[in-house]
């Protein structure tokens, strides 16, 4: 089947997703995720030979590797979706109109959903689960990296589809090539919206080349301000938390703003990144201010570069500023909208910095690690938004749906 | 100053819109409303510079023209908007987490949208007032055609805004250059979306070179399914209605689909349309049941090409079907997801067509063209959306907002 084939198909079973009871759709996930556990050996296998084909030392290896732990969290995390309350034909607003007619605002699936990835195959089993759960067919891309470990699961899902009697269409997974991806980017009016999850050259592509709505994800600059009146306790652990804990996170922090009537307490702020080896870039005063406290070799001078770049690694810059606004100003203009924080003591600061930053999280004493749906209490996310059109931040089962309105009458025609 | 300055400047204002408080948002639109009645007679001698380069035959020259009358009502709609309530700054929800943090999703403007349009100057005045409402900076591209009347429009605007102490960005006009339109459809990080309002021609051109997000809006091809079950009296109402209320506007009926077993019934049900001399494009069916009652003259034999077409004009298609699934068929097959109607007095068949139907509103004996966001109480509408994301049909102030997470701790970390 071509492409463009897989893509219709997709579409004419979307249009029948919504008769699927929430009963079937929880029944499906769990019997799925019992599969996939049963099948760890032959996903295994595939696996095997997706990672033969990838040099252990790339950085991608890691997260193409499945083992049999892996596995299962895959399986239990299937089983939670499957769980959830179901986000589907919830009434959000419901009215009466002067001429009689009612309308009724009611949540419904998008119909199809293209996610496009790469080396991640816990990746396909996430998003199968998180679209049958809000009544939506799956468009998987992933990378052809991981195309023999993706096929093996994929083929699992369809296997548990069709005891159910339904297509396999509901899990479409296509072919990993550019002609695919293209075809994908521009199927207007079949695939209702595309979400791509992974660097951000693969974000950038699809923004430049996509017709079809996009949701981007993932790209994360995030700063936190330690301000004039912020507590050194708080910004040490803070400060340390956002960096060291995974860096390879979209929520980590790269860079920190310190207000100069701060500046000699850095050396306790900073104190902790030293043990994780975090390098520095710091501008001429912040360097002064470390200089001597922080290890040497760990300690460089910023360049201009060192600003709006997302690290994911153990690098941080840091900017000194004179005022709230100097913060503002060069979180504004380097930010990707994603998490950022203030760590200050004074409640009218506090407040200025949560109505002027425009990111989707906006913290105030508290790391940006917390940006993730689990700590949220959302129970699942399929990817952070970085964009401000439809979802912001993390987006659970909630926005995977859109809505429409059912408007009824008795004959009603407008003069 | 370039196109990019102007976006620039654009985006660096829209970070300060947040402080504008709803009062003095209000008192802005009054007057400008007032300055507009003041500054009539200059806008119309701006106006009859641009009517003067079209001729009065060509389609858009009523939509262009001026009067003392539609400015009186273009302010008079820039005043209902000063009263409408504010979307800003609502709480969307609010919960406390097991580690002690608090979050709170608030809404928030979007920062800057653009607005690219035709020749309708007034357009112009509407986004402005929407979009201020809202706390949003405009970008406006209008059509060449109107420039001289936008200009004088925004010029007075202008001059409101600088009595009030605020920067003339917060209603910014670009050229009516195709350059001015690549800039703007390319400027991702500095326009936060893009609504494009008029012709299809139009709305794809933007879809296909934008990188800015983009809702899409206005594009109908609206049905009316007549049921086995269906009412005469209603249907031919609701039919007439839909077609001949005003056959510009994209909830206007393109095709009236009809259960084969009501063929009989046809001829009383399109009877209301030949007074305003509708051209019927009927399949053979349905054209052999019109045949002696319905104008000659106006009966043709559908083509293929008249299913999927916005006629826009007194134009319209007839589609025998056999069942309400193959209704559905053919709604699926060419809806542009706008609005489609049902005709029937049976419970489940509306139920079934409510939601299989895939549309932004979804009627029940009653006329498509309620799709309207006055109609549906909304006070103000900026567009009519036809995508799925963010926002679908009626688009009002409440569209005109995103939300971000306030996260508030007290040193919080993450294990």
């Amino acid at each position: 089947m071509t492409t463009r084939d897989k893509l219709q198909q997709a579409a004419t079973v979307a249009r029948n997703m919504a008769q699927l009871t929430d009963e079937k759709v929880a029944a499906i996930l769990q019997d799925t995720a019992e599969a996939l556990r049963e099948g760890c050996s032959e996903i295994l296998s595939a696996n095997r030979l997706d990672l033969a084909r990838m040099a252990p030392e790339n950085p991608k290896y890691d997260r193409l590797k499945l083992t049999e732990e892996r596995i299962d969290v895959i399986a239990g995390d299937m089983e939670n979706v499957a769980g959830l309350p179901s986000p589907l034909g919830k009434t959000l607003a419901q009215w009466d109109c002067p001429n009689g007619m009612t309308i009724r605002k009611v949540t419904v699936p998008f119909g199809v959903i293209g996610v496009i990835y790469e080396a991640r195959p816990n990746v396909t089993a996430d998003v199968f689960s998180l679209c049958l759960k809000s009544g939506n067919v799956c468009v998987l891309k992933g990378g052809s990296d991981a195309d023999n470990t993706n096929r093996k699961i994929v083929e699992i899902i369809h296997t548990v589809l069709e005891q159910y009697g339904l297509d396999r269409a509901i899990c479409t997974l296509l072919d990993a090539s550019r002609e695919a991806t293209a075809e994908l980017l521009s199927a207007v009016g079949t695939v209702d919206l595309i979400i791509p999850r992974g660097s951000s050259a693969l974000i950038e592509f699809v923004r430049n080349n996509a017709r079809v709505p996009v949701i981007e994800t993932g790209a994360g600059i995030c700063h936190t301000y330690f301000d004039k009146a912020g507590d050194v306790q708080k910004g040490a652990a803070i400060v340390n938390n956002a960096k060291t804990r995974r860096v390879s996170v979209c929520n980590a922090l790269d860079c920190l703003v310190v207000h100069r009537e701060r500046l000699a307490d850095l050396a306790e702020i900073c104190a902790p990144l030293s043990r994780s080896k975090v390098t520095i870039y710091a501008d001429r005063e912040a360097f002064e201010a470390l200089m001597g406290s922080y290890p040497h070799e760990l300690l460089l001078p910023a360049t201009e570069t060192s600003y709006g770049t997302e690290f994911l690694d153990y690098k941080m810059s840091i900017r000194t500023v004179g005022s709230l606004e100097e913060a503002l100003e060069h979180i504004a203009r380097y930010s990707s909208k994603h998490s950022e924080s203030i760590v200050s003591e004074n409640r009218d600061t506090i407040t200025r910095f949560e109505q002027a930053v425009d990111a989707a999280c906006v913290y105030a004493n508290i790391s940006t690690a917390f940006t993730d749906g689990a700590q949220f209490g959302f129970g699942a996310e399929i990817g952070i938004s970085t964009q401000k059109l439809h979802a912001r931040g993390p987006m659970a089962l909630p926005e995977l749906t859109t809505y429409k309105y059912l408007i009824e009458g008795d004959g009603q025609t407008r003069k």
